[in-house]
């Protein structure tokens, strides 16, 4: 018995975790065992490290804070999805290594594809069974958290033209891995957006 | 104007933070400007990690622990010896990749060749100028260690196969790259070795 591994990709404001809470409520409902986590911060031992890289002070170096990431994810893998895939168990994540790619990668300094590398590293190679992309262009996106009145975490604080290559960045990583990929406009509507997913996932459930 | 990275290697209990401090105080009376540094925590990031992989209680999968000591290591290098190095200085620094590939490599479950690998990338292939390594028998540094009574932390009180497997990880580093590594025996008198290792230092100071 194999569980799932479904993960959330997009930008801030996209609506990630309205998606993936109405996503774990339908599949609970149906009877199946779902486990929530996140990236960064899923354990005990990762939301020490995020607040390490979201909320500190001062200067941390992009390849010291690729690593940390990296170092969340690993423990996150290895000691709460892994196990409760395994277990046959569904787990519904906000954001994964495409995050990785697509921020420190596509958005600073970094090779992409060496930060990937240390995410497959990190996690042995894990992949999700399915990743749904909530695409946004980055403009709503920020008028959507200046809406909401949030507090601004360091990545959220960076400027627009980040943004604009986060998304490239993810739209590159969906066009080349299509199989895993559902692409989906977060403009549209909740309802919508929701309808969508579960005829995807409904598609991976065991009959 | 090139400064000197100068690391000590070695087991807990093998003098390294002694013949530091006695290299740095012989090198500052010499007129040098001579940064000291240590992995984990030689920064103020690098604290917050080091108390997490070396006190923290719990479980931290073996991938996570090591992808922390190459964040610790990344900002250290980037932040601190780095910039030291080019300003013409001397770092003095207990501890650099050779412990990650000796205590995560040839002691845990790790590949040693990757764990190095990530080493590399993380510092950008930045390596000492000399390492100097203080071999010792890992039953008397453990005596060593009871004598001084210390509070053992997390990888100290690990079992002494794992400090035997240590050792010869760091002995087969030592023997690849003979022209970096001076190896001295941590059973020698304090004078002596300090002598021996101002003797090599001497050497590659400017005339």
């Amino acid at each position: 018995m194999t569980g799932l591994f479904i993960t959330f990709e997009g930008g801030d404001g996209s609506g990630k975790s309205t998606q993936a809470e109405l996503l774990a409520s339908w599949l609970s409902e149906g009877g199946h065992t779902v486990v929530r986590s996140r990236e960064p911060g899923g354990t005990d031992l990762g939301l020490e490290l995020r607040k390490i890289v979201l909320h500190r002070r001062g200067h941390i170096a992009p390849r010291a804070e690729a690593l940390i990431y990296a170092a969340d994810r690993a423990h996150n893998i290895a000691t709460k999805v892994r196990p409760a895939v395994e277990r046959g168990e569904i787990v519904i994540q906000d954001r994964y290594l495409d995050s990785s790619v697509a921020y420190q990668g596509a958005g600073r300094v970094l090779d992409p594809d060496e930060v990937g590398n240390i995410s497959l590293w990190a996690t042995e190679g894990f992949m999700p069974d399915l990743t749904i992309l909530l695409d946004l262009d980055e403009s709503i996106g920020r008028e959507r958290l200046d809406e909401a009145r949030t507090t601004y975490d360091r990545l959220e604080a960076e400027k627009s033209d980040f943004h604009a290559r986060v998304r490239q960045g993810y739209l590159a990583l969906a066009a080349a891995d299509p199989g895993r990929f559902l692409v989906l406009s977060a403009t549209d509507s909740i309802g919508s957006l929701s309808a969508a997913i579960r005829t995807r996932v409904a598609e991976l459930l065991p009959a």
